[in-house]
């Protein structure tokens, strides 16, 4: 039987709030076994960037990183989330070790080509997370904490989208270890009906999102979210579940399995 | 024998110049056996402090670190500054690694206590470098590279010289590793006159050290500088050498030594 891991994301909203931030962490650190966590840092960023004069640009919900807002995100994700999460671990007691994919060369990518007359700009499309490092960390006792960056292997860190860092992570990782993938966010799962907190649909398999996708029920951002969620389950993720920040001991939410 | 280990310590004003920077990550990735880099970045975070309406107070030349500058210096340092170097040294083939004391608890340190009415805020004084992680690392073929931030394992970064951080991880790795210490920066090495370029001092030991200071030859921020590579080589480190940041051979600049 294979070890289990748990792989937790948690969006910017969460790191914002220093009230679910701190659940979170405590919650985090009493997940038994190996574990890893990626975060987000959107909105944060954001605010930085207008402080720094810079535009925030989104298209289809994703951000358009120019020069100016490669280094945003850069000090932003990289450094002030990732390493105060780091340490705020460290303090709970998880040997946590901050990453981005340049870091022991951990996730590479490539930058995104020009569609439909967008340019991204410097963001990258995963090419493969690096399972033996992480795995060598994880053998360690080192939990790590992982930043939505990457890098081209040509010296260019790219901007990358945290929820598929998550599930690259954990397809990565699904052949050594019993993965788990906990997709954390403000709701308590994927919602029937988007206005009523407690319409959660309990299971999602690959047929029920094209129908609930072809009947409406889901769309929008939570689109991109379970199609990488169904895409790790089918590369042989354990399950994924999608649940509330201050849920995470897998008991709630929907999970979203073969 | 023990095997050979390289600690290269550059400072802001090479990591802000382009030419300079370009110059010494190809001189750091040409040097053979183990290495690490330690980095710092002041200048830049200088730059991004008075984009944000940050004020930069500097006393005897170290910064006063409140909490709006602690997110600088955390952003900047443990970010920018480390991600780029990271994915720069990544494309010249160096399997790098970024951290601050804070990832893998490398290297924790201690609120610098008020001392003559000066309170430097959040600025660390480092208790010890984790010399079991770091090596551990190094067998792995990885490069660590650190910026000038630590964690005082309460949940808080700490805003740290990054010479001494350098100082520090030769100290902790100086029992497994014959140690050569390299402080590269803007000139050919101590020089005896200031003015004069090509008067560099080929070696300093601690009689001399003394010698220096009570005359004036040596001086200001020069002075800390020689203290920590006085104190790195009579804790076991081989040899310190201050060097043009172009000149990381090991064959020029100021020998520190026993």
């Amino acid at each position: 039987m294979k070890e289990k891991l748990t792989i937790v994301k948690v969006g910017g909203a969460v790191v914002e709030d220093q009230t679910q931030l701190e659940q979170l962490l405590k919650d985090f650190a009493a997940i038994s076994g190996s574990k890893i966590l990626v975060h987000g840092g959107g909105r944060r960023a954001t605010k930085v960037a207008e402080r720094l004069g810079v535009e925030t640009l989104m298209v289809g919900g994703r951000r358009i990183t120019d020069a100016a807002m490669l280094e945003v995100v850069t000090m932003v994700y990289g450094g002030l989330v990732n390493k105060n999460l780091v340490a705020r671990l460290q303090a709970c007691g998880v040997n946590a070790i901050g990453l981005t994919g340049a870091d022991g060369d951990v996730i590479r990518s490539h930058r995104r080509p020009v569609k439909d007359g967008v340019d991204f700009g410097f963001v990258g499309d995963v090419n493969k997370a690096n399972g033996d490092l992480l795995s060598d960390f994880i053998e360690k006792k080192l939990v790590p904490v992982i930043a939505p960056l990457t890098h081209d292997g040509q010296g260019n860190i790219l901007n990358t989208n945290a929820d598929t860092m998550a599930s690259e992570t954990a397809k990565a990782l699904a052949n050594r270890y019993d993965v788990t993938l906990i997709y954390s966010f403000e709701k308590k799962g994927v919602l029937r009906q988007a206005d009523d907190d407690d319409s959660v649909i309990p299971v999602i398999t690959r047929a029920d999102f094209e129908r609930y996708k072809a009947d409406g029920t889901i769309s929008g951002g939570m689109l991109p979210k379970i199609e990488n969620a169904l895409a790790a389950v089918e590369a042989g993720v354990g399950r994924v579940i999608i649940t509330l920040a201050t849920a995470l001991d897998g008991q709630h939410g929907t999970v979203i399995s073969r």
